[in-house]
């Protein structure tokens, strides 16, 4: 029997306490123990870590404090186009969506593709097609539109600024969401979930729906899940290269976590971080940013939370 | 100065001498051939591996005999949804496209992405409005409607069958075309483009797009360029996972290769092949099926081609 970890993050960047409303904090805080509850009921159940990272994530997802499902942000046309992926670090199957509008719960999408399709990746309206088929529950767009997203949108339209989420005051960040798991049967999973960048046009794609990039899980090495600036996560193929670090250079979860975010990553310009866990319940939250916002549960102890370094 | 090498795929699978025309495979090799001379007469003149790669995957693109640009498959829609990518070793800079119809170069359109975009993936019709604004061209459905690929669809048509194309006789393989360079200043580069699965649904993305998968490139340890059974080529992040075994373990770019295609890939019920090449030139050709249409050039060498083992 394994010890049971759950480790979440709600996207990474310039978070500042003294630009951090207490208000704000409560909520953000607040969000993530529910999340983290909620994906932990499983595991002390005894569930698997795939069913607690999907469930976390669509926690997230549900929140509309985050840039994922209801809180993604705004595209150049005014839609949400939401990205998400899932993989099992047992027998590394995985599934992914890219490019969807509509649907509530991404991840979980994600996790039908795995389970339910012969492919990994599913993009667009065809997605969509299949989330139809699968009888995913679908929200109209007024669901996705929260108002502070729109201001965020409204005051880069028509420019040809495309910004992260952590360009846009009050709210630099880059808005992903993600879960690690270990199960007590020693099954680890990843999974994460985004609504991309704001005023983001030419249907552009991060690193949250490439396995490999923003989302890899091995039994024998970890799982990660990332939140960064997508193009050079996707460049440097960050998730499994923790997993490479580990698996062929014998290096810790933590060595690995800290090369990949405080070196490797940092190398060709790119900033955010990730959380990780491997088979002995070791875990990583590493960032190279002024913040993560990020929380973790081990079996039988406290949640903890952070936001700043 | 090094000695300039291009190779270049233009898919793998069953290729069996015994069940192939002469016909065909004199056109065939004819049409490699060609993709190397158009390649390499960039090298020979002192241009970069980035053209090269490019030009060769054009050249097979533009020929209906491969299973990408002009000769791509027929989606469960009728419609041709392809995908490309690029990664340049010097600075591992990268574009990609994914689903994108009536793009006559889907892997120039991929260029553009790395070279004229803040972005690495763009998808659909998003990409499609990127290369309308890049005056890349379009071409009517006309042009990419190859009778003999009608009819591999037909016969599946209306059923679930996905039909990777190998499974379709009598041109069972991997529809994919790519190719790897290093030029003389001694830089890498790769590009891979594919016309995806005959009768596929649901916007199906392979690896072939994907960096890291399907595609990657760094100076400090090879160029590569798979093709295969795209969802296996996702899960093991094939493509890096050369490079993380060259880097990591100290492999050389043939035991990395060997490893991948004859082992890990198989491991986890993938098939398909790579081809490769390093700084010192290097260059692997690998495939664990029964062919893969194959050839490389080296500075001032005969051009070499081959189909089966």
């Amino acid at each position: 029997m394994y010890k049971t970890t759950l480790v979440i993050h709600g996207g990474a960047g310039t978070l500042i306490k003294s630009e951090m409303s207490a208000e704000k904090e409560v909520a953000y805080l607040a969000a993530l123990k529910v999340a983290l509850e909620e994906g932990n009921m499983i595991l002390s159940n005894g569930g698997t870590a795939l069913d607690a990272v999907e469930m976390a994530v669509k926690s997230m997802e549900d929140s509309p404090l985050f840039n994922a499902g209801k809180g993604s942000v705004f595209t150049a046309n005014g839609t949400h186009e939401m990205d998400a992926s899932i993989m099992s670090g047992k027998d590394r199957m995985a599934g992914a969506v890219c490019g969807i509008t509509g649907v509530k719960n991404p991840v979980s999408l994600s996790r039908l593709v795995m389970e339910k399709s012969e492919h990994v990746l599913l993009a667009g309206v065809g997605a969509e097609e299949f989330g139809k088929e699968m009888n995913v529950d679908f929200e109209p767009a007024s669901y996705f539109d929260e108002e502070w997203r729109r201001k965020q949108w409204l005051s880069v339209r028509g420019t040809d600024q495309v910004a992260l989420d952590h360009n846009l005051n009050p709210d630099r960040k880059f808005g992903t969401v993600g879960a690690v798991a270990l199960d007590k049967d020693g099954n680890l999973a990843a999974a994460t979930s985004t609504g991309g960048m704001t005023n983001k046009k030419y249907g552009r794609v991060g690193d949250s729906p490439i396995i490999g990039a923003g989302t890899y899980a091995n039994n024998s090495t970890c799982a990660v899940s990332c939140t960064g600036s997508g193009e050079f996560f996707l460049r440097g193929v960050v998730a499994y290269e923790v997993s490479a670090l580990m698996e062929f250079k014998g290096l810790s979860l933590a060595e690995a976590c800290s090369e990949v975010i405080q070196k490797r990553i940092l190398e060709i310009g790119g900033d955010g971080g990730l959380i990780a866990v491997d088979q002995k319940g070791n875990l990583s939250m590493e960032f190279n940013t002024a913040g993560m916002y990020r929380g973790f549960v081990k079996e039988g102890e406290e949640i903890n939370l952070a936001i700043y370094k």
